[in-house]
């Protein structure tokens, strides 16, 4: 059996899935053309075309992430394999431990300290209640809800948003664009999670961003065509001359990686992570991976992705 | 009725007070001799010895905080008044908060990914398991035992430790100075909430920093003299000459505020955040002094101190 793997570091992943699969051939999509052709398998993640249109016996596609939109847009993909993808395997906790860290770094002042130890300066700042420090996370998927929830049992009061209604426990949801302005207008720390759609893109745009109280902070954890970036800093102000917002801890930007020239690079009051929020978890994801191939082995019926559906 | 305030901030209570009391005289510690003499009670945190001596018909003395160490050491202290003090209002969360967000601070490589902003570098770091995390509390009692089990929730593997046996649920309790040695070899990040006393102090040397592993981080809340904070700069290096330690989070030092020149201000590695971990919830402390004042007033019995005993 040949398995073929496509992602960032992925010899780590050929290493794991060597040791639970002794019997397979694992390379990399780096190994020679005609090594890497006549693979059983592929697991890809953002697999290059030529990858796919190389292959003749493919038994099955791991897709390396929960989001398909790439592959099932991907020229060569074949119509006749079935397609398997990775479940949220502890995502949400890692979304939620990133989130509640960027809560966390303006909720207790840790973005001041930074500032104060440049220049040795030692003056406590309030840490306000709880209570006064409502956040607010735009998008309730699974994801979405799951860091809401876990802010909330953080102690938080959380206001949540989505195009349509929902209800979560301890979560105050509100829906519609009625529903954004009334969360814009009374959150301190506002997370954006939404997917990225036509609706989405640039939803918080200046007017929006305007909307929100003076000093509020913004965690963008989801997709950088949420935030129209010049709105952004606009907001921010500079050093000089501080904005409405106080600061933002963005992982995800219209462009990635984050073009080196990028004025959020240099940002005071900008925090930037290389989309590391939410990596898919290695050993979680490596046993899903070996639970599919085995059960592809084993001719078992599996749950497989629909090309038309999109998911 | 007059109450003499006299804590950092003294202002913020004074207000908060004069609200919630409508009927007394709040005044801080500041005021003319004449003027703060002849209160009915004292609401101190670490009051001046002039403060206690110039009193004569005190009905009770309100320990601003929950260690009264300070309070029955100094003179003057009147021996017929009755103390009472603050319990650990919201201390447990507040110290939880901090630490939580030291120790995803370095799980999640944010020290890394402040340092490659400076030179926009964008490059993803692996996040480990958190089994891979185990993370060791110095420290038990009230406030350490709840931070150790707030980490364990969070998924970390917690190593506690104490002079005597413990048992927390969640928590691998060790004790003596074969347990310390022990989980100082395994601990990825270690925090120490230690009371400062003879046996405590220094306890972090350079010996037993030497022990911990690998590119581990210190998060100090507890008190300062718990680290040689020379023996830390040495294990944390320089830019050019890395050391055996990734980085910390100091909140406190062996001298407060932390003089200007200390190199622990300037060190890339280093945290330095002014003594703020804890500090008292101002509305719950107020909420806990008004009922103490009011059980005073109403002649009810009251849990207070036992100078004798020191808590």
């Amino acid at each position: 059996m040949k398995v073929v793997i496509h992602i960032d570091d992925s010899a780590q992943w050929q290493a794991a899935l060597e040791k639970a699969l002794p019997q397979a051939t694992v390379l990399t999509s780096d190994a020679p053309e005609d090594e890497r052709k006549n693979a059983d398998y592929l697991a890809v993640w953002k697999a290059p075309e030529h990858l796919l249109q190389e292959q003749s016996q493919l038994k099955g596609i791991i897709n390396l992430g929960a989001g398909v939109d790439y592959l099932l847009k991907t020229p060569g993909l074949p119509s006749d394999v079935p397609i398997v993808k990775l479940r949220d395997a502890g995502m949400g906790e890692l979304m939620a431990d990133y989130v509640l860290y960027g809560v966390l770094h303006f909720y207790r002042s840790m973005d001041r300290y930074a500032t104060q130890q440049q220049s040795a300066t030692w003056k406590p700042q309030a840490v306000p209640e709880k209570t006064q420090w409502p956040v607010g996370v735009l998008g309730l998927g699974a994801i979405g809800s799951y860091v809401a929830t876990h802010l909330s049992q953080a102690g938080f009061p959380v206001l949540g948003w989505s195009r349509s209604p929902k209800e979560i426990s301890g979560v105050r949801c509100l829906h519609g664009d009625k529903g954004l302005d009334e969360l814009l207008g009374q959150v301190q720390s506002l997370v954006t999670i939404l997917p990225d759609t036509a609706a989405t893109e640039g939803i918080l745009n200046a007017e929006r961003l305007a909307k929100l109280p003076e000093g509020a902070s913004v965690i963008n954890p989801g997709r950088g065509s949420l935030i129209d970036e010049q709105a952004l800093l606009d907001a921010l102000g500079e050093t000089n001359k501080p904005g409405h917002l106080r600061g933002a801890l963005l992982d995800v930007f219209c462009e990635e990686p984050l073009p080196t020239n990028h004025p959020l690079w240099q940002h005071p009051s900008v925090l930037v992570t290389p989309h590391m929020a939410a990596p898919t978890p290695l050993n979680d994801a490596i046993d899903q991976v070996i639970a599919y191939i085995e059960a592809f082995e084993a001719g078992e019926s599996l749950a497989t992705i629909s090309p038309e559906a999109g998911y």
